[in-house]
């Protein structure tokens, strides 16, 4: 079977994201986890940058030093800082390398939104071929893509929630505000005064209020292509005191006819060859602990009548279906694998 | 100064409120403390029962079994189970104490609204002498009041928000979504699996989804009032990985004119005079954490130019301004007391 | 490969130590998973009772009424409470099923201890057949056994940590101190108060104080014979606010000549083919989150020479190493299987 | 009244301890509180650094630039890393100021044992007329004091527990364990690798092991005095998953005679008169829970008549009786006011 292996590289090992693929891409079994690339912290063992690894073999790597001109591999997948991203993926590209980015670098398909949110678009020459890695939606398009921009977190429970209603005209697409509340993962490893353990503890709080989080026009782009429509929104992310999960509330004005079980219908319909998305029956809500550890999501529908306003909830694992696992789901796709291969599907409860 | 003390017992002092409601009238310079009772647990002594208040003075008090004829005092606090209080209250009533109630049966204004979302009303007879004990908007109202309903702790959160929005018409009153966020000791003492700890720490999720909580008519009713016509709206609480807090967002479309600083200038102008409300500037948002084991409010807005829409953020401890200070904040209203007597105003932080 | 799978039933699947079997055994290369037995929650859908499967086809399986005339399988985990489990397990070998006990009923070899902690031995005739399923300890004796007592959480952590000292004389075997801290999932899924959330989260207290946790004599009895002659040492457990994760310190005075890397080489010299315990150079210390659901065990070794004493550290997830995945190793070694199938070794990380 | 103020600095006011004695300080009816000084954060609004404080009158106060020749008032809170208060201490005695200092610069007598943990002590000329501010051991020596040292958080939680058997020689004073656990607050504001919340949540570690945390020979020098010669012990701090809290564990061998009531009973006669200190009878322990926001220490005996040995726990909050409220109760009994003034007993529970 080693004929049919493919050869992988990871760069950016040593983040929360890193460390989830490598955990993943280690026991994958089409996969040669070829070198693991750092920026910081090359010239580390992995074990001591990942202390959940040491004493395995994949801890015994040595973290190498990044440059794209000598990246071995096939593919490569890319957990790097957004701006940081898109130079790299270039100089890979231009080496023929498949590239799974995991920035916002390539999720944005017009660059002049990207310089809006972000700065100018360090490589706008490659974003026509970047596919938006969200398998469910994009399935088909992703088969032997050579760029793939894996979604945001956000962006994931978002749309995930959305997208059954948008595509079946189940919801006003105006008005739509998404409240959405994260572990503290998803903030990343470097340290900052929001994510110190005493301030985070006991505590919760909203920021990127106002529709300035750069998740925004990520999520409204995906959602403008489900309505047929320009849609904006208001997106407000959390912060909760919990290491890991996302729930999102999507909250949207039901059309005439809409209510809980024809919403869910459309999900069912929308998701039911979908392994990694369980749609949950109408009276029942998801809970990020059902699904922490798992890369799949768990969504759920509810319709109160007296304001006719559809609540949609999406329960996914931040660092796995709103990061690494999703990358790697995008890899099998794309290789047409098995859509699971490598992934955890039930969670370690409670 | 004995001669001014004001003779007050307290009815339920074994769940999470009556716990607090003992530590801040035990301190309370103008309160004479007489009976605490309860209900299952009469017999004990408080400090077995509230391990916090052990060695103290107070901790050696036995807990009384509650017979409304026979309660001593002048003032009775009524920390009971929503039902469980109005028979009570009436019993009361009747020998002519005044009555401070933490249950949710004196709150709505309507016995048929009372009805259609818990049971035919046991008292409606004394719904017309019932203030609604939200201080900041019924300070006038609750002077020499002789029973008040002290305001739920999700609609304290909600109504501080909405409340200068709808005074001054900064919003459209209708398609109100209302998303809070709830430590667990909001559930109270009773245990059940959703309040087990393995099933809270590190998840998240929605309940009374659908507009289904009991808490939508009594901040529909509040809110009905404030903007001058009957507003519905959707409410949803969720139930987060802490012990105290609560963080409502609320999300409203802005009619035109309105920004962050002009609802934040309704709101300094609403509550400037109010000890226990907060303001932040624009650009800040408030965290549960800041107002942990204080009886104080946090408030801010902000507004979303791509979207027109107003989130405003309210932050309060669930078991103070969103129950027990509340309440001896209207005791103190009532009483033309200092209205921060015995109340906490900073919070050990972090 | 199906004619060597092999028939393996579960009993007790709706706790959380079952809910971890379940996890993995429908993982598992070898086994065929037959049906899931409850008690109290027999009739329902396994999705309904262990949340984390909803969706995935064993969370479909119908949970069976546990009756040991009808358990069909070769091999059956037994996931009781203590008393349980002994009747049950004299029924089913009786019918020649190999048997996997998770319960404390195995544990202790001479059933006067037993009685002495918890009540008279309900089969006692099962006990000289009955093997100690701490693998790394009793890896010969386990292969072909019929009755695996899979050792407690807190014993697991601490035997791991004393072994190679015991065995190579480290340390003086009396006066020996066991301070254990737990996560709350090792108190198991039943309501009470001493696991209801707010009295956990922020706090952090000692139980069974004054050598009175039954896990004690457990733990006698095997460093027992480790030293070669009879030992008593004070076992205290601590409770902490998290959801898994073991962290037991142990502390004994250093024979002449110990010192940390002294006892580091000899876990090293025990335990190094052992794929599920990892041990740290001196100077580390090991942390429960980098195991937490994973199937390993992390040992450090320290050694204060102001006193003469050395600190053993042992970090485990308790419902894996210290319960589920320790029992699957067992069923593993006992069936010449690859010891690790079916076990997370990677934890995910933060 | 206004003439017996004490007009009183706070130097580092922008830390964990800061924040807690300009809360407590702010409610002191003997105080008159100048200025607020701080090193880095100089020039900042106090409600700005110490979010809980915004809109309080103390929460507008400008953190003043610390120069120790400008410092007015009569007595000053030193809340300064170790090795800095030093230095200020001695300028601010020059200028005949009462010094009660946060930092461990004036905890050892013998500045050998200082230079021997830190460094060269800065002032050793001030150490004689120090006096150690553990109130329930130190209450006469403080009257008149110029010179306060405050305890570490984990001596004084440790001490308490020790100081009833060292000092009726109820346990051998040689073989003292101590196994600690602190709340994250303990390691201060400043941003580390092992205070990052997602490296803290679900996770549990011992640190400072060997007998190396710094606070080992205070412990040791405070039993010695109280034992009557020089004792050794191995003391051992983990980090927990709260914000706040230390649960000192005590492991001692018994004397002939003692038990765990004999225990309390020396408990109970070193301590029934001082307010802050709790014994709970033989049978029940201490929960950090029940002291959290509270000045006041609990503490239990037990003994293991197996083994022989006895388990003293003690429960503080490191942020008061570990530090501000112990600072505030040797300021009152050096004053001779009533010694819990401005500290909070009752804690806000759960």
């Amino acid at each position: 079977m080693s004929d049919s292996l493919l050869d992988v590289a990871l760069v950016g090992a040593s983040g929360y994201t890193g460390a989830e693929l490598v955990r993943l891409l280690a026991s994958h079994r089409f996969v040669r986890l070829r070198n693991l690339y750092a920026r910081r912290r090359a010239g580390e063992r992995l074990g001591d940058v990942l202390p959940s690894l040491r004493g395995l073999p994949v801890g015994d790597r040595i973290l190498q030093p990044f440059d794209p001109d000598l990246v071995e591999g096939e593919v490569v997948f890319l957990a790097l800082p957004h701006g940081a991203s898109a130079p790299a993926a270039a100089a890979l590209r231009r080496r023929g390398l498949r590239i799974i980015d995991l920035s916002a670098d390539f999720r944005l398909r017009d660059p002049a939104v990207y310089e809006a949110w972000y700065r100018p678009h360090p490589a706008p020459e490659l974003l026509p071929e970047a596919v938006y890695g969200l398998v469910e939606l994009y399935r088909e398009a992703l088969r032997g893509a050579d760029l793939v921009a894996v979604p945001g977190c956000y962006p994931t429970a978002s749309l995930l929630a959305l997208a059954p209603l948008l595509r079946e005209g189940l919801i006003e697409p105006d008005g739509i505000v998404v409240d959405a509340k994260s572990g503290v993962s998803g903030a990343g490893r470097s340290l900052r005064e929001t994510t110190h353990y005493p301030h985070v503890a006991e505590g919760l709080r909203a920021y990127g209020v106002g529709g300035t989080h750069r998740h925004t026009p990520e999520i409204e782009q995906e959602a403008s292509r489900l309505a047929g429509h320009r849609i904006r929104l208001l997106f407000t992310p959390h912060l909760v005191p919990a290491n890991r999960g996302i729930l999102a509330a999507v909250y949207a004005e039901a059309r005439p006819g809409t209510d809980a079980h024809r919403c869910s219908e459309a999900a069912e319909a929308l998701y039911g060859s979908s392994p990694l998305v369980e749609v949950l029956p109408p009276g029942q809500s998801p809970d990020t602990l059902w699904v922490r550890a798992s890369a799949r999501a768990m969504l759920s529908y509810s319709f109160c009548e007296r304001t006719g306003r559809i609540l949609a909830l999406s329960a996914i694992d931040n660092l796995l279906k709103g990061a690494a696992a999703q990358a790697v789901q995008a890899f099998n796709v794309l290789h047409e694998l098995p859509e699971t291969e490598a992934l955890p599907l039930a969670a370690p409860w409670p």
